[in-house]
C-alpha cells in the first residue's frame, strides 16, 4: 500500500500596494515586474491560464500620489476601498523621518485592522518605519534599510531588528531591506506561492542572485553622533582619531572623569553601544575603506587598524562583514 | 614648473524617460530612485545643493499611460514638448513583438530627431527593440534581454548584438540586457557623470553588487524551433533525444536525405546556429540543470551528456557561462 500524498495546490495571490507621496516607487513597480514574469512562466509550464499572483495599487484618499523624483502614479482606488486581500505591502520613504501626523494615523490604522482580519504585510527598505509606527513589529523580528539602523532601534526599541538580514518574516509580517532587497524578498515569495523552478527561471530571467541572505556586507557602520551628551562625542572623537593606537576603554574614562562603569553606561545609551564594541566597528570600517582603496596585505591593514593579532582581527571582521577579507576586497574593490 | 591640469568640473545631467503603454515602469522608477540616491549622497560629500542628476517622464501625447501590471502613470509632458535633455531612456516593452503601427512610428522619429541633434539615448531590457526599430543601431553594438536574443537577431540582422553583455556602448547608445541590468547601467552612469567614490556608496546603499559585466551566467539557451523548415525540426527533436549518445552531423545529413554543406546551410537558415554548435550548445545547457539540481561530479555530468573529454566539455562549458562548473553550481543551485 502507498500513502496517497496531497497534491499540493496552488492559490492565486491578491499582492495590494500601498503608494504614498515621496514613497520609493520602485519597490512598487519593481515587485509587480516581477510577479508578471513570474505569472508568464507560470502560466506556461503549468498551462495554466490563470495568473499566480494579481496586483493592484491603493493610496490613502483614492487619488494621484507623487512619488520620490516626481513620479505620478495613479492608484487603482482609495485603500478603504479594499475588502479583501492577502497581503498588503508599504515602499520605502524616501525620507522616512516624518511619519507622524494625521495621514499617517489613518494609514497606521488600516494597517493595524487588516492585520488583525489576517492579511499578511509586507514592508520595503524603510517602509519598516511605517510598520514600527503600528505598534505590530513590538517584539517581533524585523529588517529595514541598513543606513537607517540607528534610528530605527530609538523610534522603536521593542523590535527586534535584526539589521544583518536582508529580509525577515515573523507572524505573517514580511520585511525588507534596503532598496534592491525588494528582489530578495519578490524571490521567495515566487518560491513560497509557486515553486523553487519557478522562482529559479525569473531569477535568471531578471539577472538576480538568489543565495543573498545578509545586508551585512553592504553596510557601513553608521557611528551615531546625533546626541546631546558632549562628554561621549569627545570620547567618540577620541576614538575616530587614536583608533591605530592602543587604546584602554578604562584609562579613557579616567581621562573624562567618569568611573569606567558610568561612562560604559553613558555612552551605550547615547550611541546605542559598548565603548569596546564601538572602537571594534570603528577599526573594523577603517580595515574595509583599505582593502576597497589600497593593496595593502590584511596583516599590513592589521596593523594599521590598532590589531596586533592577525587571527582575532579576521574573525571579528568576518562577524561584521559577513566574509572574508579577501573575499570582501575581491566584491568591493573598485577600479 | 609644474603643469596646471584642469580641475574637473560636474555638470547637472538631465535624463528624460519615455513611458509607454505596456512598458516595464520599473526600469524608469528604478533609475529615477537610484538617482536620487546618488543625489543624496553628492550632495552631502560635495557640500554641493546642486543635484548631479535631474529627471522627466514623458509620454507620445502627454497623456497617462498603463504601464506593465496596469501601473498607471502620469507624465511630465508630452515627448513633443522636450527641447533639449541630455539622454532619453526607453525602458523594455514586456511584449516586444508589436512596435510596427503610427504610435511607434512616431516615437522611432522623436529618438532619431534627439539623436541627430545631439542627446545620448538608452534602452533597458526589450527597449533595444524599439532603439532597433530606428535603425540607428545598424553596424553598432547593442544588447537586449537575453530571451529576445534569437529573435532580435532575426528583426534587426545588421546590429552588432553582443548578448553575453550586461550593457554596452556604441557612439552615445547604450543599451542594457534584462530587467535588473538597468542598475548596472545606473551604477556606470553615476560614475561616468559623478565618481567612482559616489558609485560605490550608491551601490552599498542599494545592494548592488557592481561587478556585474555579463549576462551569459544567468542565460537559458533559447533552441530556436518557430520556422517552418520540417527537415530541420526533424533534426533538433533528433539531437534532443539523443544528445547523450556520439552524433555525426554527417551522418545525420545523410539520414535526412541531404548533403551535410547543404543540411549546414538550411539548419543555419533555421535556427541561427550551426548543427555542431547547436548540439553543443544543448549539452552545455543539459550539464547546467545537472548542476543546478543533482550532485553528480562535473566528470559524471560530462559522459552523461555525450561528451569523453572533460578538459574539451570544461572549455565550452566555461565559454557558454563565462565561469566554471563550480562556480555555475555554487551560485545556481538552489535548495
Amino acid at each position: 500500500m502507498t500513502l496517497n500524498m496531497p497534491k499540493r495546490t496552488f492559490a492565486m495571490i491578491h499582492f495590494t500596494f500601498l503608494a504614498e507621496n515621496d514613497c520609493l516607487s520602485s519597490g512598487i513597480t519593481g515587485t509587480i515586474d516581477a510577479f508578471s514574469v513570474a505569472n508568464l512562466y507560470w502560466q506556461a509550464i503549468m498551462k495554466n491560464t490563470t495568473p499566480l499572483f494579481t496586483t493592484e495599487i491603493v493610496t490613502p484618499d483614492g487619488k494621484m500620489v507623487k512619488t520620490n523624483g516626481g513620479i505620478m502614479i495613479m492608484p487603482d482606488r482609495a485603500m478603504a476601498d479594499i475588502t479583501e486581500t492577502d497581503l498588503v505591502v508599504i515602499p520605502g520613504l524616501f525620507k522616512p523621518f516624518d511619519i507622524q501626523g494625521k495621514r499617517f494615523a489613518q494609514i497606521s490604522e488600516w494597517i493595524t485592522s487588516h492585520y488583525d482580519s489576517g492579511t499578511r504585510l509586507a514592508s520595503t527598505c524603510t517602509g519598516t518605519f511605517l510598520l514600527g509606527r503600528t505598534g505590530l513589529l513590538d517584539g517581533k523580528i524585523a529588517t529595514t534599510n541598513w543606513q537607517y539602523a540607528a534610528l530605527f532601534k530609538k523610534s522603536f526599541p521593542l523590535v527586534d531588528l535584526r539589521i544583518n538580514r536582508i529580509f525577515t518574516e515573523d507572524s505573517g509580517i514580511y520585511c525588507a531591506g534596503a532598496a534592491t532587497a525588494f528582489m530578495d524578498l519578490c524571490l521567495y515569495f515566487i518560491k513560497k506561492y509557486g515553486t523553487s523552478e519557478l522562482a529559479k527561471n525569473c531569477a535568471k530571467s531578471m539577472l538576480v542572485d538568489h543565495d543573498r541572505e545578509e545586508q551585512t556586507p553592504y553596510m557601513v557602520q553608521d557611528f551615531w553622533k546625533n546626541h546631546s551628551d558632549e562628554i561621549v562625542l569627545n570620547s567618540q572623537l577620541y576614538m575616530e582619531d587614536n583608533f591605530s593606537k592602543k587604546i584602554s576603554i578604562n584609562s579613557l574614562s579616567q581621562d573624562l572623569g567618569l568611573s569606567p562603569r558610568h561612562f560604559k553606561r553613558r555612552f551605550k545609551k547615547a550611541t546605542g553601544e559598548n565603548p569596546l564594541s564601538y572602537l571594534q566597528l570603528l577599526r573594523v570600517e577603517q580595515a574595509k575603506k583599505q582593502l576597497e582603496t589600497t593593496q595593502k596585505s590584511f596583516n599590513e591593514i592589521t596593523w594599521d587598524v590598532g590589531y596586533e593579532d592577525i587571527n582575532s582581527f579576521r574573525k571579528l571582521f568576518r562577524k561584521h562583514t559577513g566574509m572574508s577579507p579577501k573575499e570582501y576586497r575581491k566584491r568591493f574593490s573598485w577600479s
